[in-house]
């Protein structure tokens, strides 16, 4: 592996997508990016390439496959260092590009930017570390009775190359070298992203940081490929080509859907990884009231974060009827009043955003409490607070609809039971919170019961504080029952997400010499291994 | 939990289903045991039931999951090892009502039972020492620039009810209480088991057992259930109901399709565990055929095994054409011929294997080498060996599909290419063998070219031996790639089947009393936890 420096020269966005590290200009349609501050096109037209280059993205991904999967770690993990390093050197001008493309602070970009590379150095620890790879060792007992045991040895290998639907909203963390880009390169999987129309600038200058970094590490130019096209159809390709062998997507719940059916009609049907939709429910009991005022300002500034364009945003709060819960009500109406609506990420999300808070309003069910005031351009609709009722929550679903953006709903409860059987009718989530009062107060009773709730329906459960916010660590989760994700038994962020995009595979009565080195007696990787049931870390297995 | 010892007096097979606890005789049709060996029924008659008891099974199922989900692992294994003195206790009564149902030899059915306990007492040891929980603890860093950390803790969680369908082939240790039900139960999952319709008598046998083991532990009847229902009606019931999480089947591809299509069309997916189809390639290499009279003995051998009704059963064998093949086709072939056959598991499984044979046989580019015997009574087809061409075998997929039987396929390679050819045009497998001459011979080069392919295609890869035999342990893979199973990422066999079953949480700043003992600062489990990324032993978690 080559050790030389991040590219320094500034690269330039020209419009093409990357395929196995060749520039490729398509002929199946143009794209060009919008400022949504303004709604004027900016950088340059993107030349939209088809299906047949995404089939060359898929086999080339498939050729790099053999010699990717068997790097050393050392080796994936300087490869993973590199494209951080790589990443970082785009420097302003990608804070710069993204910023124009998405409307974002650049601010909250470059923060956005040290959360991307701090995720692919993270996982470069953890390929270092081996743990991932779950090595088992079953000793032979050749004279058990009545037959004997033979040698058994398993560990996790990649599944193969993963297709990846880079997010409209987190354009560094969620996107081209986002999270799902980062654990399935950990894994040891090439990848294809199918990049999200609304940051290509941006999306360029990431696929050609990692793509340098690939080729500056000696790696077949197929462990990395990015894409543009048209709507579904080149989506649809990626998810159907014989050679994906899994998919990380984050989106909405229909595209999610749709990927979905496609990946299982397959005559080989594969895995979707697809993070959806949420309402994230907040749930305040009364014991968490002292400081209405307080609390409802602190969940304004959580709602009404980056226009509300996060997959935790809190969407749902569920508050006691009357008393102290008004008293919220009142400072959350007047921080809801107070505030402006800030540029979203795109006209089409805007708009969407204005839809689903059409919908809620017209709800029979529904009173609007605040409205903010439209914010500066096309596309800044101001926040949003409206309420219901917990029966009428209890009762309809349509009520529990993801509106993306800075739109919450008020549930008022009258009673535990209300409060339980409105969270007993709440779907999957990625995160759910919960306030309460102190542990010896009067809220503990109903703490112990709607506890086991949260847990049952959410991938993080928190206990005081906003679900915007997602720590990269070991102990995240980022997913969660349906419809949150498609399938709730993975992460899609922290580094348990690599565990997605891997495979056992049991070794029996191998000779040493063609066993994976994680495998071998004498354990060059140093790994900590399971033997004969026992976890033992290298200096204890003889 | 009570400690009192398994029931001693011989339950009864009367014919009912176990929903919950209670017996019940449903209106949905009748069922009759039949003998194979002769073709006559056999043991009572069995009431079916309908969805509506599917329904309440689910219903108990759920009810049951928050008590039974929240047991302490000291509990929850004693419970499994109840159920495994249960099982065992049925003694003779239970491999004598399997005998006279499956046509299985009675000492099969002793080993079997043996493994199906060993099995439940294994995953009992798998609970009380919680490695399975994967617990992860990120530290809070309050005084983090630009953000706190908060405190992350990380522990995986069950998933909710599993619905399992018994196989045919594994009376005891692939049903009622085999390997699904047995990894469900250990992650904390209440079970409802579809019973498979060639051995009731055995399921209700081991349904009583495990339901005495439910109710002797105090725990809510819910926790099992065992239906006994018409044709495809209630399984998919069963998958459809909106209670069930999660599903293991044992069975056909065609089975295990249509149910995760049921799975994928709910309003809330799940995920299918199916284990379907496979045809256990062997791959023979010229230096492996010094002695080829003795591993064509070898290979029939396994071959013939149990009526070749093993989901590992070796249906290819890639061989070199001409030479010491030939020597090893001609003594495979007398082994074989000199063979008969044995009664199959019902009339419905030897009619398939004779179609399935007759197309084989009848296929333009296969030929007939060998038939065995008809054995006694009316199901006992002769074995078959077969033999094509490489290059036939890959571009023929219809030479892959299982035969369930005592049938294989010769598979005829003239050069190392055509070889490496039909192994990248092979499909998902559960197994992959390799016969190969010493290391330092001349096969070396071949190997190294080998081994990946099969890695590639296989859930477990064998280095001389036979595929059938599935060690029952820690370092254990029993899946694959399709269309050996739906989801080549875990296995139905080992200690690591739990992991299928189980989800992960996070639980963000949550007070001590709030948080599972699992995640405690005080780790009253003692689990081995990873603290900040780094696995610590009790002992160094100060």
């Amino acid at each position: 592996m080559t050790t030389a420096s991040p590219t320094t020269s500034a690269p330039a966005v020209t419009g093409v997508s990357l395929v196995a590290g060749e520039e490729v200009r398509g002929d199946a349609g143009e794209l060009r990016a919008v400022d949504p501050r303004t709604g004027e096109a900016t950088g340059p037209i993107f030349a939209l390439v088809g299906p047949d280059a995404v089939e060359r993205a898929c086999r080339a991904a498939a050729e790099a496959f053999p010699v990717y999967r068997d790097l050393a770690p050392a080796d994936r993990a300087a490869f993973l260092r590199r494209a951080a390093d790589e990443v970082d050197a785009l420097g302003d001008l990608l804070t710069r590009t993204g910023s124009l493309e998405t409307g974002l602070p650049e601010a909250r970009l470059e923060g956005e930017r040290a959360r991307t590379v701090g995720q692919l150095r993270l996982l470069a620890d953890v390929v270092e570390q081996g743990d991932h790879l779950g090595a088992r060792l079953d000793t032979a007992l050749p004279d058990r009775t009545p037959l004997p045991r033979p040698d058994l040895r398993l560990v996790k290998v990649p599944v193969g190359p993963v297709a990846v639907f880079g997010a409209s909203n987190f354009p560094l963390a969620f996107s081209v070298g986002g999270g799902d880009t980062a654990a399935a390169l950990a894994a040891g999987c090439p990848v294809v992203v199918k990049a999200h129309g609304a940051h290509p600038g941006t999306s360029e200058l990431v696929g050609r940081a990692i793509t340098r970094a690939v080729a500056a590490s000696g790696l077949p130019a197929g462990v990395f490929s990015l894409v543009f096209g048209p709507g579904s159809q080149v989506g649809q390709a990626l998810v159907a080509d014989p050679r994906i062998a899994s998919v990380g997507f984050t989106g909405s719940r229909a595209g999610g859907r749709a990927l979905m059916g496609t990946a299982a009609a397959r005559p080989v049907p594969i895995p979707v990884h697809a993070e959806m939709s949420a309402v994230n429910p907040v749930v305040v009991l009364p014991g968490a009231l002292d400081e209405p005022a307080a609390l409802a300002t602190a969940f304004v500034g959580s709602l009404t974060l980056g226009a509300g364009q996060f997959c935790t945003n809190p969407g749902v709060l569920l508050l006691p009827a009357g008393g102290a819960g008004d008293a919220f009500v009142a400072a959350a109406a007047a921080a809801v009043a107070d505030a402006t609506g800030q540029p979203m990420l795109t006209g089409g999300i805007a708009d969407a955003c204005r839809r689903g808070t059409a919908a809620l309003v017209d709800h029979d069910d529904v009173e609007e409490v605040a409205a903010g005031g439209t914010g500066a351009g096309p596309n800044a609709p101001g926040p949003r607070l409206l309420s219901t009722t917990a029966a009428a929550y209890r009762d309809r679903p349509e009520l529990q609809e993801e509106v993306f953006g800075a739109v919450a709903l008020l549930v008022r409860y009258g009673s535990d039971d209300e409060l339980l059987d409105a969270l007993r009718a709440t779907q999957g989530q990625l995160t759910a919170t919960l306030h309460a009062g102190p542990a010896d107060g009067a809220d503990a009773a109903l703490v112990e019961q709607v506890v086991p709730l949260l847990v049952e329906r959410a991938g993080r459960v928190l206990f005081g504080g906003w679900p915007t916010g997602v720590e990269v660590s070991h102990a995240m989760v980022h997913g969660g029952p349906w419809p949150a994700t498609s399938d709730g038994r993975t992460t899609s962020v922290g580094t348990l997400a690599v565990d997605r995009f891997l495979r056992p595979v049991c070794y029996q009565s191998a000779p040493q010499d063609v066993l994976p080195p994680s495998l071998r007696d004498d354990n060059p990787w140093h790994l900590t291994r399971r033997v004969d049931g026992v976890l033992r870390r290298p200096e204890e297995q003889a």
